[in-house]
C-alpha cells in the first residue's frame, strides 16, 4: 500500500482526492491535513463521507509528513508548495501539486504572472508537467509532478494534436472558455454565495488569466515555436465543468477526415480522451464525475476557420482524477485504478 | 454471468440502471428496450455512455425477451407490466419492476388511486415489496419484484423503526417531502422545462398523489394496524434528491438517547442507511449518486411532536441502485456489487 | 418628499429597499448606510444599478441620521435596533424595522429564543407588527414599525382566516416551509456558497427556528387564545420564494366553498393577497419579484385535515416591498406606490 | 390609446410583451392570440398574471385582426409571417415581428440560412430592422418593422461604434456568445427539459447558427464594407441572458481613453445602452427583467486585441422590450414608457 498525505483536504480538489483515493485499492491515505479544520473529523466537514472516512483532520507540516508517506498531495494555495519544498523533502516523498508553483519553467514568466517571487527556482527543471497523454513517460520516474490546471488541461488538450501538426496558423488562437463555480473553490468569498453567481454569467480575468501562460508554454512545445494566444475565461452558474471554445485559423483547405485522421491519431488510443462523433458538440455534463475529456471539432470553410471544441469537470481531469492517474503512472499501477468512473446524468 | 433486458432504458431511471449495470461484475446486458429509439445506438442518446455502452436500442416484446435473459427490469409507465406479465412469463425469467403495479397488495387500493383496471391481479400476492432493508429475506427468492418508488423508500425508512416500536401515535404522520425533478421522468412536457421548474417550489398532488397508500399499506405492516397519513409532495430546483420531514407526535416522553437506540436497532448493520450524528439534519447532496439512505430525527419537548427527516437519491435508492440491491439478493451476489459509490459533492 | 436613511443597505433586503424606493414618486433617498462599504460608490457594489443610483456609501449613526430624515429603514442584525433606539430619536423620526427587535411583544419569548438581551423593552408596547393586510389602521400612526420575517408573512397570511374563524383545530398547525436562498443573507459564509446549497435541500433549525414565537404570536391574536404550533424550514436552490405548505386538522366537515367564502371575507379586497383558483398549487416563481402572496388550500375528507399554501417573494412581500407597503400606510401614500410590480417569468 | 394584438402571446416572448404592455400608458390589449391556447384564460396559462390580466387566448388570423388593432407584435416561428402578410395588410396595421422574416434584406441569403423560401420579399426593402439606437430615425414611420435576435442585438450594439469608426480588422471578429435557456423557447422539448440544460454547457449551431448573417449584414452597413465573421452561440443554465465575448484585432495602437471616448461618442446620449468603468466585466444578472446592454472592452497589447463585452436579458432587450422600445418610437411616445425597469438582483 502507498501511504498518501493531502494538504490542503477541506478544498474541493483536495475533498475529490480524498474521495477518489478512498476506492483506490493501492492506497492508504495517512493524512487529512487541514489547518484551519484540524482536529475536526474529516466525515463530520464532508457529510458524504459520513461513515466512509473515520480520519481526522491534521495539521502537519510538510517536512514532517515527508519522512512518514510515499506521496503528498498539495492542493493549496500559490505560492504555498514553492515556500516550502527543498531538494530533501523530495529524497524523502513524491509529491503531486495542484497548485501552478511548478507548471512553468521559466520563472520570470511565473512571478510577472502570479505577482509572487519564486523560492525554489532550482527545483523547476526536475518537475514534470502533468498532462498525462502528453508527458506519460516523463511522469514514470518524477519526484515533483505539476498538476496542470483546469483549464489548461481542457484548452491543450483541445488544440494539441492540430498545433502538433502545424494546421493551424500558431498565433491564431482564441480560447473561449466556461468553467463552474467549483473552480473558485471553497473559500468564503461574497463573490461566490449561490445569490451573486446563479442565474447569470461573466468574463473574468479577461487579458490576465494566469492560465494563459500555462496554454502557451505547452502548445509552443507543441507547436516547436512560441505561441501566443487570447485566453478569456468565463463563470456560469454549474458546479463542475469547462467548456473550451477554439477558434484558429487553418493553415489551408482540410476535409472533415483529415483532421479527424489527426485527433485519431494522438487520441485513438487513449482511454480517457474521447473524440466525438461528427458535428456532436461536447457538453460538460457527459464528462461530470468522471476522468474523461471530450474534444470535437467543426470546419467553417466560408471564414477559413476550424472551432475546437473541448469538454471536461474541472475538479475531476481538470484537477484531483487526473492527479490521480497521474498518480498511478508514476508508482505503476494500471492507469485507471481508482478513477474509472462512468459520467453520471442528470 | 447473468443475462439482463431493460424495458424502458431511455428513460432517467432505465438508463441509471444500465449505467450501474455496466459496472456489474456478474451482468451481461442483452436488451436496451426502447420503442421510440429503436435502432439508435444507445451512446449516441446517452452522451456520458459514449465509448462504454456500444449496443442498439431495440424494440423487442416482454414475452420474446423472457426466453433469452434471466432477468428483465421493467422502468415502464403505471399499467404496462401489469396489462402483458403472465404467469408463463415468469417461468422464463424474473422481472424487477420499478412501476407501481405490483406494489399494492390491495387491487382495489391499485385501481381507485391509480384509475386504471389491474389486469393480473393473481400474481400480486407472489410479488414481493423491494425495499431491501426491511423485506430481505422474502427478495431472495421471488420471481417478481416490485421495486418501491422514490418517495415510499424514504418516507418509510424514515419512519419505519418507530412505526415498528409503536413509538409514535400511528395516524399523527405529517409528511412532507421535496424531490428532485428527475423524478418528473425524460417525457418532452412544458411543465418540466427548464425554464418552468428552475427558481421555483410548488407542492403538487395535495391529498391524492399515489405514493400516499403505498406508504400507508408499508407502515401499516410496520405498525401491526392500518396506518393513515398525510402525504404532501413538493417539486424542488435540482436534479435529484428526495427529502422527507416528517411530523409526528409521540406517544410519551422520550429523550434523544432512546430514540437512536431503536434507530440503530434496525440500522445499525445497514451499509446503506445511515443514521447521522445528533442534530444534524439530512442534505440530498450528501447522498447524490449512491445508494445510501440518510435519517435522523429531532424531539420537540415544547409540541410533543417529534420530527423524522430522511434524504436519498431519487434515481438510486429511490430507484435504480435499490433495483441493484435487490438483483443483487434475488441472484445471490454481495448486495453492494455494482452499487458501492461513494455521493460526490459538489 | 418623504427624506429616507436606509440603514444595512449593502445587504439583500436593504439594496432591495433601496432600487423600490428609487421608483416611489415621493421619496428622496438621502443615507445609504453601510460600515463595510463606507466611502463606495452604491453602484458599483450593485451593477444593477449603475447610472440609476449615484450616491456614495456612508457610516452615519442612527442618532445622527434621524434629525436629517423622515424615516429610517433599519435592515440589521437582530439585536443592533433594540441597542441603539431610544424614545428621543423617535421624536425626531420614523422607523421601520426588518430585524425581530420589536416583533414580539414578550420580551422574555424575545430572550429565549434570540438569546440576547433586549436593551429597550420599554418601547415595545409601542411598536407595531407590520403586516399590512391585518393592522393596517393601527400603522397608520405608529413611530415604530417591526416588518415581519419572510417565512412569517407567508406562514400566517396563509392560516389566518381559519384560525380566525376557528375551522381548524388551534394546535393542530404543522408547517412545513421553503426558503430561498437569499433570505440567508449577503454575509460571506462557506455554507452559502453555490457549491454547497445548489443541487441540494435540506431542513435547518428544526424545532428552534425563531420565527415559530413570531408566527405563533400572532396566530394566537387571530384565534383569540394561546396557539403552539410545528414549524420545520427547508432550504432549497433558489433565489427567492418562500413557500409554506400547513397542515392542520379541521375542527368538522368543510365543502371546498365554505372554506373559500372565508378566504374571500379576508382577502377579496386585498391586491397583495390573491386566493388561487380551486385546486392550483402556489407556486413561488408567480409572485418573483412583486408584492403578492398567493395562498390556496385543499380539503382531505379521508384524513380530515386541510392543507393550506402560501408563496411570496421573501425579499419583497416577506422583507422589502412589504416595508415599502407600510412606509405608504404610515406617510399616507397609496398603497401601490412604488411596489405595484408584476412578477415575471421565467 | 393604441390596440394592440399579439399572435404567438404564450410564448416567453409574447407574453413578456403582455406583461409588459399591461403597464403601459397607452395601450389596450385587444387579442392575445394562441392557436394552442385558445379559449384558455390567459391567467390560467401564466400564474404570474393572476388576477392582473382578465382576457381569454383567441385564434384570430392576422388579416382578421388587421382591421380592428392599430399594431400587431408576431412572436411566431420562422416563416409565418412572410407566409401571410400582404401590403394591403400593412395598410391597416403596422407590424412589429420578432422573428428574422424581414431582418435580412437579401432574400437569397435569407432562404440560405433558414432554409425555406420567402413568400413575400416584395416587403422587405419597406421593413426597417429595429435596432432602436442605430435606426431610431427610420423606425418612426415604419409600418414593417423586423425586431432584432437577442443574440444580434448584443453582438452588435457591443461591436457597432468600433466597426463604425474602423477600429478594428474588419474580418478578425470572433464572436463567442452564451445565452441562457429561455431562448430555446417554450415548446415541449426532451432537449430543453430541467434535467437536460441544467449543470451543463456546450456551443451548438456552429459555423451555421442563423444569427450570424443577421449580425454580418448589421456590421457590414457599419463599417461600409462586407464583413465576415465567425459566431459560435453557446447553451448555459439560466433562465435569460445574453453575453457576448468578442475578440477582435486592433489596427493600431490604443489606449484606452481611446476606445471609451469612442463608446461614449455613439453610448453616451444612450440611456439603454450603459458602458461600465474601466475593467469592469458586463454580467447578463445586471441587466434582468430590463432593457438595459452592458458593454465595455479590454485592451490586450500583448496580443494586439480587444475583447469587447456585452450583456443584455434575451427577453427584454434582445426581444420583447425593445419591441416595445420601437412600438414607442412608431407611435410617438416617450422611449422610456412601460418599460423603465430597474434590474433586479439576486
Amino acid at each position: 500500500m502507498i501511504r498518501v498525505g493531502i494538504i490542503g483536504s477541506t478544498g474541493y480538489a483536495g475533498a475529490e482526492i480524498a474521495r477518489l483515493l478512498t476506492g483506490h485499492k493501492e492506497v492508504e491515505i495517512k493524512y487529512l491535513v487541514s489547518r484551519s479544520y484540524a482536529g475536526q473529523a474529516y466525515q463530520d466537514i464532508f457529510g458524504n463521507l459520513f461513515e466512509i472516512i473515520n480520519k481526522d483532520c491534521t495539521d502537519v507540516s510538510l517536512k514532517d509528513m515527508a519522512g512518514e508517506v510515499d506521496v503528498i498531495f498539495t492542493a493549496t494555495p500559490q505560492g504555498y508548495l514553492q515556500g516550502e519544498l527543498k531538494a530533501d523533502i523530495l529524497d524523502k516523498c513524491r509529491i503531486i501539486d495542484m497548485s501552478a508553483d511548478y507548471r512553468i519553467k521559466d520563472v520570470e514568466t511565473y512571478e510577472k504572472w502570479y505577482g509572487i517571487k519564486h523560492n525554489s527556482p532550482e527545483l523547476l527543471q526536475e518537475a514534470v508537467y502533468g498532462l498525462t497523454e502528453i508527458n506519460r513517460e516523463a511522469i514514470k520516474d518524477t519526484r515533483l509532478l505539476a498538476n496542470p490546471g483546469c483549464f489548461t488541461t481542457c484548452s491543450i488538450l483541445t488544440a494539441y494534436p492540430l498545433m502538433k501538426e502545424h494546421v493551424i496558423e500558431k498565433d491564431s488562437l482564441v480560447i473561449n472558455a466556461l468553467s463552474g463555480v467549483s473552480g473558485a473553490g471553497r473559500g468564503a468569498k461574497v463573490a461566490n454565495l449561490f445569490c451573486e453567481v446563479n442565474e447569470t454569467a461573466k468574463a473574468y480575468g479577461v487579458t490576465t488569466h494566469r492560465h494563459t501562460p500555462e496554454i502557451e508554454e505547452q502548445l509552443s512545445y507543441a507547436y516547436g515555436d512560441s505561441v501566443t494566444l487570447q485566453f478569456t475565461p468565463h463563470l456560469v452558474p454549474m458546479h463542475r465543468g469547462i467548456l473550451a471554445t477554439e477558434t484558429a485559423r487553418l493553415k489551408g483547405k482540410y476535409k472533415y477526415e483529415d483532421i479527424k485522421e489527426i485527433f485519431d491519431k494522438y487520441y485513438g488510443d487513449e482511454k480517457f480522451v474521447r473524440v466525438l462523433k461528427k458535428d456532436v458538440c461536447p457538453e460538460t455534463r457527459y464528462t461530470e464525475g468522471s476522468n474523461y475529456v471530450d474534444v470535437n471539432f467543426r470546419i467553417d470553410d466560408r471564414t477559413g476557420n476550424i472551432i475546437l471544441m473541448g469538454a471536461l469537470d474541472n475538479l475531476e481531469k481538470g484537477a484531483a482524477s487526473q492527479a490521480v492517474q497521474n498518480f498511478n503512472v508514476m508508482f505503476g499501477f494500471s492507469e485507471e485504478e481508482g478513477i474509472n468512473m462512468i459520467p453520471m446524468i442528470p
